[in-house]
């Protein structure tokens, strides 16, 4: 038998496709493509049996997995390779216990994040880690690319949050990291080398998570400013003010001219940036109003008090990222900076949008300087514009770099990222973690060329 | 020259020591010791080239290194192995920077963690990791250990404050690891890899922490309890009303008469057990207030407003250990269960005790599930004293697993708790990680027969 028959002979009719189709959906995520395969088949797991038979045979023939959860990662990290399968988990999707008095949950890794965050929002708990992508994103691949959010500051990112982790190592056996407890330090912590891995040192077929306290009060404030430096100064005023909110989101006048256009509103009239901020728990008025404080003395226009609008600002914040796909022509970055560099980082962008002539809208996870801007140019037919855009991003992660920044917060490196790699990394550590690669995975066969 | 000779000639001669009263301080930090050694020599050094060199001699003659901070680990992560030198950071105990606007500090490993609290309170800031030794103990230790301690369930423990490390690798390579901001995902988790690695993997030679907000407010209850089961069951009720405390301790009467005895308190008089909460930030007093009603209607006496008394009472708890030292007599045990098992747990630790003839007493950090039963002997003269405890101790061990828990919560396996790791992680889990450790370490000279 060939390897494709080998492995439709493992899996039920419906866990497996060579369907022209189906391969080309599941041949990319959400990013930009630099080195387009289709895979030679896609299959879907129902089990771990099923992910171990599928490694196993793939082991047998060397062929490459990528392994994939809804696919809505934008850096890459599930876009097919060269003669791989793509191993979708989104099928695996049972929440398999809540545990409310240890506050814990244990899921498969297709679990749609906003139905965890369902789930358990019945015992007053939460789980954390939010994504822009929280509504479609399983929890596997937000394991998969430690994936952040807007609630970060706080709350953590997804690392913060994952206790254990059932994995599928790449000769096929299961191993179990990590402990069921908040606290734990037996050995090396197999488990935080594992989250954010993009599959690339194992296949992640359970997540045991931590969960928070669903907060009983929120306050939402928007905050309209004349201009962006002085909405960055207010990120710190708050700072200073020794309150640490929920969500603290910074939006430059091109992002509130996008949303207008999008959604008809007029944000634009009211101010050139937008600062959003949301504090929970028993402190959240009180905290909310020093912020409010705080930010009028910076000049801020700030809503009176907890209203809709910024609720509803804030939702439309989330979801601001399904309105746009990246493509060659437009490309949603993922940076940070130290806080104190997020006005000079943003003056540096403008400057070079300017200088390269592409466009540029900023949004900023501002409590802990991550930064989305978002580069594009419109005349599609002109041959130096895809030159001017990559010049423009090519600088952008220079110039955060040399702020003290990094070349990704919380998207990952999949593929798209891998050309900027090697000015955060020096060769040593890179070298580290291509041996730490190759003790998991000696093949080479889980994700290759992703991730480091 | 020898290797001693070589060895002092690359340090001035403060650095070097083969005095054997120091190569005795030197040869244990507080743990029991299961395989006594006296070091070769102790050398401290001064600076990230200093240490550079000694891991470059020491990986010339291949003589093991054990590194060390302030040696108040207490499961022997610092003993001495054979034929090793001790190296000492605490000498490198300068505070590098301190980014108030980014809350972030970078240090060396031998600053303790008090004075690094001390220097970051002027800004409003904290380092939020606190150990029982961190009056003593050095962030490079609390980093080696992932040291834990009583604000873990609100704040971390140690690895969530840790985002860069400079480290000496064990050819004497100078590496940096992790990111200056809060979130950043490029690679693979090294920083968290070697976080807790208790040196095995390199020397800690430079430490970014994030910091934290330092409370506003603070409120601080003691509840007296007629049993340790209803304690217990205060700790699961403050969990239900969603009150995230910064603090939760749980004494039984053991500790209570202990601490009675040690202080000339009248504590037992009050109470079978004792649940001390603290509460911070904005929504400190709301957070209070609920908590004493949960408290109150599960049988509690407790404290009428924040007062002096229960904060004189953290003050003990926090600063309890430092009134005894483990030996074979007496130990300290350190394992962590699911939250909702600690009624069962201490209960199965009180049938033990009896089974065994043993002495008990019970402190946990409650919040996260972690316990601290403290076994001990009177009659050292009875040759089977140290053969009952060692089998209350095992069976402490056996049962905390059984019941979804780990052998360490917060201490580490360093040499003492070695022969308990194989019932919490099999084989292959194991065997990953000496893999990892031959990747970092080839010749096996850092810290051998620790940690793994």
């Amino acid at each position: 038998m060939t390897f494709l028959e080998e492995l439709s002979a493992v899996l039920a009719p419906e866990q497996f496709s060579t369907d022209p189709t189906e391969l080309k959906t599941y041949a990319v995520d959400q990013a930009p493509v630099t080195d387009f395969h289709l895979p030679q088949a896609v299959v879907w797991a129902g089990s771990v049996e099923d992910v171990q038979n599928i490694v196993r045979l793939c082991a047998k023939h060397r062929v490459p997995i990528v392994p994939r959860g809804a696919g809505t990662g934008v850096s890459g990290g599930a876009h097919a390779s060269a003669g791989c399968i793509v191993l979708s988990l989104e099928k695996m999707n049972r929440i398999l216990a809540v545990h409310a008095d240890d506050e814990i949950a244990v899921v498969e890794p297709g679990v749609i994040n906003a139905d965890l965050n369902e789930a358990v929002a019945a015992y007053g708990l939460m789980y954390a880690p939010d994504p822009a992508s929280f509504k479609m994103s399983t929890i596997g691949g937000n394991v998969a690319t430690n994936a952040g959010g807007l609630r970060c500051a706080k709350y953590g990112v997804t690392r913060d949050s994952v206790l254990a982790l059932d994995v599928v190592t790449a000769d096929g056996s299961l191993i179990h990291t990590g402990k069921n407890t908040f606290k734990g330090v037996v050995g090396y912590d197999l488990t935080s080398l594992l989250v954010g891995s993009e599959g690339s040192l194992g296949i992640v077929v359970g997540i045991t998570v931590r969960l928070r306290y669903l907060p009983r009060d929120v306050h939402t404030l928007a905050a309209f400013y004349p201009n962006f430096p002085m909405a960055a100064a207010g990120v710190l005023a708050v700072g200073k003010a020794r309150v640490q909110p929920a969500i603290m989101e910074l939006l430059d006048g091109g992002s509130l001219r996008q949303l207008d256009d999008t959604f008809g509103s007029t944000l634009a009239e009211r101010g050139q940036a937008l600062l959003l901020i949301q504090t929970d728990g028993f402190g959240a008025a009180a905290e909310a109003e020093v912020v409010r404080e705080v930010l009028r003395a910076g000049g801020a226009t700030v809503s009176t008090e907890a209203n809709a609008e910024a609720e509803q600002l804030v939702e439309l914040r989330r979801n601001s990222r399904g309105v746009e796909t990246d493509d060659e022509f437009r490309v949603g970055e993922d940076v940070a900076v130290p806080r104190s560099r997020l006005i000079d980082y943003v003056a540096a962008l403008e400057v070079m949008a300017a200088k390269n002539q592409v466009q540029l809208k900023v949004v900023a996870h501002a409590g802990d300087g991550n930064l989305h801007p978002t580069f594009w140019v419109d005349e599609r037919d002109d041959s130096q514009a895809v030159t001017r855009l990559n010049a423009a991003l090519d600088e952008s992660i220079s110039v955060a770099l040399e702020m003290g920044g990094t070349i990704t917060g919380e998207h990952g490196i999949g593929q798209y990222k891998l050309r900027w790699i090697g000015q955060e990394q020096p060769e040593a550590v890179r070298e580290i973690q291509r041996r730490i690669k190759e003790l998991f995975d000696p093949a080479g066969i889980l994700n290759p060329g992703k991730a480091i």
